[in-house]
């Protein structure tokens, strides 16, 4: 055996995440190691939370970053509010509401599913109905932005129901953080996690998540511990609480910390609102211009998410060569369909450092060739011109 | 708020880790993020896994990194062998003994201590007492290099016994994979994790974990499913295995892992044995410099383990305030007491890239100055030359 050093492709990153990472976050990540108890590390975690606090719009003290990926921070959220025998109303529409029911049944407690077709929102209808027939669920969970099929769900509604009903509100904004909206105070968000690769436009590992102090106090009033040692906030709060002694609980990821960090400062330096308008600008300019070939999205408009734009795929050709071409001949990376989805959508990623025009005119001119060879019944020579005329505000 | 990029001080990292990392450790980790289900990814991740096997010495096929720091890989082996109501006998003889013994019991299953002083070793005639007691124990745990002492125990003595009694054998190696003897297969090891951050010279964040075949045919008959969604090797192996459609599970942090595979090829190109000897040569210096100067050891030597050196702090001497002024006079961290040690000792670390002569220099100069300064009762001018003569073999 001998292995030598590892040279990525350089490649455009347009599926679901990782999103592209700006050089200024690998950068950052490359600088030296210091020790995770270093003054100057503490220092910089004390920006990490104040950054987490301005991207989540809250107050909520209990705001950091899990030393690992989005799963990670699901299960962070679930496994701090759920003991063994509870109730959770689990909204399903998508791959990601699956995932939560199976955390909810490893927890010990037991899942009621709220569900809806896929590509479609969370009926809070639905929601309300199941918490009359459930008085005794300790909270709902949904997913904000679904990254399996491109739609948005109404969370802020969703949660005006859950605290009528005296349930806590739990929130995955793994592709909505940085994207698009997203008030976690003003919208009543008692749980929620996010990743770092999505429109953070940052390197994956790492899931900022964050607690109300409602949540809080149900975390710290537990009757049993939390099942993972190394996800149970008790303890993180040694180092992280307002009196906290920055005691040590585990060895946090440095340099994927200077990497969020930087992120995070990029993010303020472009205004969040901005942020959400750039995503919002760059989908209509894509948009634009894969209608004009003739392709179409699965997500009703007024439930589309800008960051992530799955559109079916013609009748009788392969998505997965036409994925494999961009990927080696274009370097260009688009996503499969998931799930119930699987084999019939792509899903085109507009996130973070992705988002922006020279992606767009990449993905449709490749698109473009790529499916014209392949004898797809589409509108050519149409699309640049259309993005472009969107993105010049005509 | 405004908050700007973070320039980490240039430090030395002498602490129990993490450890220096080598510039081209963090060069790799700052190349392009590709995705992670992108063939060249994929085909990186299998040179990780061969590379793993390398580092443990051993041919087992679940050899993975765990996306999440060590105390997450510790939480992957009992979580994935251990179900409610089973027994498992776990030897503390420092902090991460006592880690374990909290990990057991969120797992709903019953920790049977056997405790040794701290800075000794585990004593095999114990654990055998305690399997002859508890027949029915599922496991023994064991540290076999405590990073909270600096004491290694004898895991191929303890694993003998456990077999015996028909117990799995389940390692932490967090401080001595790459840094000291360490052979999985030959030792009868059933289940094994570890972390990048020390001997091997890599960013914090990832954890390697390795399972035998014994240890696999437990996970895979188990009653109930994993308590982690996360850390569910079942899941995991849908990706990794031998016949696995490298099913998309979670995210992996893809540079963290460019780094580790680069900390690898590294090791690899040191080759293992070499490493180890390195650590030990590096030890001797550093003892002989001490000594020379008056310190002493807290663990007897011959469970001393080469790359975590804990040294008595000298009588009437502020052992914080001597840490904060080789930071801030010297960049060097050295690391202080953890748990009964707290307040009475250093944990001087010589891992990974920190294991070399400058640093040894380094650190026997400016603790000297320090607590020459502080009027410690220690010999001057004479740490240098035993610290020189022993690194040049006299």
């Amino acid at each position: 055996m001998s292995i030598t050093s590892f040279n990525p492709p350089v490649r455009t990153l347009m599926g679901p995440g990782p999103s592209d990472v700006h050089p200024r976050v690998t950068g950052a990540m490359a600088r030296p190691c210091i020790g995770h108890l270093d003054p100057a590390f503490v220092g910089m975690m004390d920006e990490v939370k104040l950054l987490l606090q301005y991207a989540f719009k809250t107050q909520n003290q209990l705001t950091i970053p899990v030393s690992a990926p989005g799963s990670a921070g699901m299960e962070t959220t679930f496994q701090n509010l759920l003991e063994r025998g509870d109730k959770a109303i689990v909204c399903q529409n998508g791959v990601f509401g699956g995932r939560m029911k199976e955390v909810v049944e490893r927890c010990g407690a037991t899942p009621i599913m709220v569900e809806d077709d896929w590509g479609k929102p969370v009926d809070p209808q639905k929601v309300e109905d199941a918490l009359k027939a459930n008085p005794d669920a300790k909270l709902v969970a949904v997913v904000h932005a679904e990254t399996s099929t491109g739609a948005r769900s109404d969370v802020a509604a969703i949660g005006a129901i859950a605290h009528a009903h005296d349930a806590l509100l739990l929130v995955d904004a793994v592709t909505s953080l940085g994207g698009s909206e997203l008030r976690v105070d003003e919208w009543g968000i008692d749980a929620i996690y996010s990743g770092t690769q999505k429109c953070l436009s940052c390197t994956p590992g790492i899931s900022p998540v964050s607690f109300s102090e409602r949540a809080v106090a149900v975390i710290t009033g537990r009757k049993s511990k939390v099942q993972s040692w190394f996800l149970d906030t008790n303890l993180v709060m040694g180092y992280w609480g307002p009196n906290a002694k920055r005691a040590y609980h585990h060895t946090a990821p440095v340099n994927a910390l200077y990497a969020l960090h930087e992120s995070l400062v990029m993010l303020q330096e472009e205004g969040l609102e901005n942020a959400w308008q750039r995503h919002l600008d760059n989908h209509l300019a894509l948009r634009a211009g894969l209608e004009a070939m003739g392709l179409s999205f699965v997500v009703e408009e007024a439930w589309r998410l800008p960051q992530l734009n799955s559109v079916t795929v013609p009748e009788g050709i392969d998505e997965a060569a036409v994925r494999a071409r961009l990927l080696s001949e274009f370097n260009l990376e688009i996503g499969a369909g998931l799930g119930a989805l699987a084999g019939k959508v792509w899903r085109i990623g507009l996130m973070g450092h992705s988002s922006r025009a020279e992606n767009i005119f990449l993905c449709l001119s490749s698109l473009e060739a790529v499916l014209g060879e392949m004898g797809a019944p589409i509108e050519t020579g149409v699309a640049l011109a259309a993005a472009q005329a969107r993105l010049s505000g005509d």
